[in-house]
């Protein structure tokens, strides 16, 4: 067993609803029954941390409280078993990863029937439940992901938020091999995973639509045909590629209610509309979900909610086999305030993982 | 076979876009390649004949025809083969069912993926293709509904339209038996040919919401809980008998925007909404199809457009073993316009069938 | 919270491998990480409790310890919680059921794909871990399945085990309300409850199949036909009701191999054989599992292992509905070898449920 | 429209039972209701074409007619459409295919539900149907296979066959994309269709099976790991390979009862085995087709006879993107003898085109 230090380093939220972060010691917990306590040393900082360490995701019921450690996408090694876990799948040594969702209650029926995120008693990393901004945490030994043994940390903590989204959303999006799929912020951080994982790993044609800029990362990441919604047809174009039909599903991959309405017109009759990104900002209607269009085409709309613990070690091992990947930078704790702030001016490019040693 | 005349009874729309029928006599047709000659006894007569006579539906693309021959709920017996159809599993003497679509070529896309109502060259019976409201018609044998040897010709007549509409929405809406479904319309021309099904047919349990008056029909139907939807708060209703998780899947039934409207609020996380009421005028989006609530609570929504060839027949299997009936009287062929001026000022109770003898 | 004495009774095998029990006081057990400490008033007693505990199931890895407290459908209230179990959706009060997998890891690959039984880590009730036959027993919060307020508490028992299995069986048998089920072994312990769920519950035509004197009960539960294997051709019965095809599904029930044999000639192209009944003895292959049977009519053959804690509790909610009941009678604990040595001599009718008060 | 000649060349099998064909003069057909007149350019020759000559394939009900055209992997133009067509995706000028199943009825049972090699009434090209080594035929417009514009036809042929088989069987396997996927018989005429189909197309992972001999193609197809049976143990290597779970889904791809024999071993709980190669001589159940293993491991086992329409124009579709080749030489219609004799000695590498014009 690995020697464990008395105290050890976390970076918290130190001024409630303002993007300023600070590292602080912490005393070393002690792993709860059914728990693991985990040595931390890799955690991706995905734009949703800025939101919760800001307070600005209107959709979640309470501020973020003061002095909150932060993340939702760790890696580290397992260095303690807690009290009744003697049956688990998990030993001390194992790399594992912590997720947005942190614990779920395993009995309610949302967790019954697969849907981890939408648990009744569901914890959540670094917004209400401690996060990954640290060098250690407790989680639940039984929901903990494994981490492949081929895969370094550093490139696995991203695959935890945004891969495991775009790949729950592409399994629930009813096309199979050999299909066309259109993906709405194809060059975005979903967006960019959901590329490769459509093309490489699940045999679909994948139609990528974005911002101009954006069209070299769609056409690496495995795009077949990439769209500039900004000057060019989408729905025209989507037909001439797909033999005048449209796609048979569209998943909507960018907070944008634009994307949403523009969606509907790309579907093939039978398709499927999968609804993944989050628009801020009111509430609006998907613009052109008619009964009338709905039913003449006999349309699907589908809303897909993050993943859960058994599609994580599938995205993970998809990134094991490298079919997806994702660029990012290594940043140390102490640098993690520069990197919100770079954020929150748009400027960080790709992704950035905090370097937890 | 059958002695078949030189000449037959129909009824045409004989003022284009008013409500108004005249009986005439017509030249006995000759099956084309590939069909029959069908013998009729009974046609249903449904809401939409008197849409398609009075060119009120404003979806379709052109008004019907001046002298067209209305209807698409019809059953007789097959009198006559034609060329090609020697391979066929119908033959003379076989009662059959003409149905809403009354031809579809079979090799178009929708057509392979069993869309039959989306084929690209269908024929649809009494707007752009001669209707049932005629004592002979010629139909393709391989797209004919063969008709259970004990289920009567007028009870099986309005399960063509109807009762296969809603058999095909139930099939699709993602419920298991003895998971709660609501039915939006309830009472209505769909509303309790979908309750019978759903309740002593597939096993779901039904929630009914309609106007009070109502409530009579849809417990006879098999509802477990109505809902007045004018003196009920629909939403909490359906949360207390579901244990406070809402409905497995909503159907609505009804042509209404305020019933989808009301729909999404009704749903289990992971639940389907089916839309298969389409609701007239202008097109209006389903009003809480809001990316984020779909997203959050994983909901799902689909159009479900009439049913195919191999549903009709599952829904007449329905009909013969006693589940699903109709209340409905017979009148005769000079009694039609009548019927629809009744219709007009919405007095008809029940279904009205065309005796064709 | 309940007075919870310091000791308690318990029926355990004395004698190993012998038709024995004794009842015994036990200390009283201290919930662990994650349990709930139940105090049982009802204990189903099922036919393979005989095998377990005279180690007559030659399937089973190792001899059944002596002294091992037996059962595995086991029915009472929680009494206190153990460390951990604050997030748990159940709570001291609720009336809960304990099953034949007592216990999963929750994290092994069967888990994640929701085969409990196959779990890589799970506990056995009555066999290697204690079981039932007590009236105290502690058992994970997350995995004991909660039981509805209505249904008693002796009725709910039998259906942990034997309910469990064909629920999970009709539910994977791949027909849809409508279709022709045949069930074999229908007047069987498990047969007559697969009759009353699948004809009452889930909407499908029951045939059953069995020896002459089990017709009354397969007709009380449901069933449209009833087979007399011993003087009928099954084969030419199930045709002549299935309008020539056979059936879509069929569920063999009872542990024989001539059951097996019989199945694949009853179904339908297309159709499913689900292989629910073990046999004893040897091993022996479906007789008629021939590739060129299986492509030419295009079968699937599939097994079901008991179901899941999902299907636990759905199969509570048919029981609470009055779909599916079992005939039993009530014994009190000292009388539980006289129950085995009647069960050895097959002279058990329906079904015995321990009264542990 | 092409210029249509009055007589056209045949390839017959002249010698009842024999390996003996002969180039004939037929009279031109006419197209009949329904039908297109194909003028054909070139059909694969098939291993079960010389079983079919030759009256060697048990299965069959009766011998082949003498003086029979034989073939059922055609490719042509279609030159003249029949009475009845006019509402048919086909036109003069569509290039197209002519499978083994020549026609459906379209209105059986299996039809309705997508069985089309299973239709009552179907028609069995260059068995009890004229075939395809002929420069003209007759085929019904709704049943033939629309070739995609840039793939050429002579490539096209041999997917109208084997590429459909495994194409079909690979669709029904239950493997996700990233899954493992055993083929067994991998270097043989399925195989390697199989092989590039599921590693290019689907995005499963491949271990193939097969003689040492056969390794190359197999790696070349995009299998990840070779087994060669007659110097491994395949249980061992699969489970190996596949971190000690077995492989998702196993498809005999060759027709041996020993390949069958081995199957069951390989698969992971909750797996499947596909029978697609028929075993010739005797009928044999699946060796290890125990009810207990089935039971134990939660195992499916599933035949797969042929594909219908929709799979044979996906498979075109995977072929036109260049994902599946198959190695193929060209001969002309006076050396199909010689093809045939070549092929009884097992000399026959690769797959061999008849030109026909």
């Amino acid at each position: 067993m690995a020697d464990i230090p008395a105290n050890y380093k976390a970076v918290v939220y130190d001024k409630s609803g303002e993007v300023s972060t600070k590292v602080v010691e912490l005393d070393m917990p002690e792993p709860g029954p059914g728990e693991v306590l985990i040595n931390l040393t890799h955690s991706g900082v995905c734009h949703s941390d800025l939101g919760i360490m800001a307070n600005r995701w209107s959709m979640l019921p309470y501020p973020t409280p003061e002095g909150q450690v932060g993340g939702h996408e760790g890696v580290g090694k397992i260095v303690k078993m807690g009290p009744g876990t003697d049956g688990s799948s998990r030993k001390v040594g194992d790399r594992v990863g912590v997720k947005w969702i942190a614990a779920i209650c395993g009995s309610c029926p949302p967790c019954l029937a697969g849907y981890d995120a939408l648990c009744f008693n569901n914890k959540t990393s670094g917004y209400h439940h401690p996060g990954t901004f640290q060098q250690y945490v407790c989680s639940p030994a039984d929901y903990v992901t494994p981490v492949p043994e081929s895969l370094p940390s550093d490139m696995a903590a991203p695959m935890l938020c945004a891969g495991l989204t775009v790949y729950s959303s592409l399994r629930k999006c009813g096309a199979e091999s050999g299909n066309w799929v259109v993906l709405l912020g194809v060059g975005g951080g979903l967006g960019h995973l959901a590329c490769q994982i459509a093309s490489r790993g699940m045999g679909f044609r994948v139609i990528g639509i974005d911002a101009g800029s954006k069209k070299d990362i769609a056409m690496e990441c495995g795009a077949e045909l990439f769209i500039d919604f900004e000057k060019q047809n989408a729905a025209e174009e989507v037909k001439k590629a797909t033999g005048g039909l449209g796609a048979q599903a569209c998943v909507v991959l960018t907070a944008s209610n634009g994307a949403y309405e523009m969606s509907i017109d790309l579907l093939k009759f039978g398709g499927t509309l999968i609804c993944a990104g989050i628009p801020e900002g009111e509430m609006k209607a998907i613009t052109k979900a008619f009964p009338q269009i709905i039913i003449g085409k006999a349309l699907t709309i589908r809303g897909v909610a993050v993943g859960n613990r058994r599609e994580a070690i599938e995205t993970l091992e998809f990134a094991e086999r490298g079919i997806v990947k994702t660029h990012f930078r290594t940043v140390k704790m102490d640098g993690l305030t520069k990197v919100f702030e770079e954020m929150d001016r748009g400027e960080v490019k790709g992704r950035v993982v905090l370097d937890l040693s």
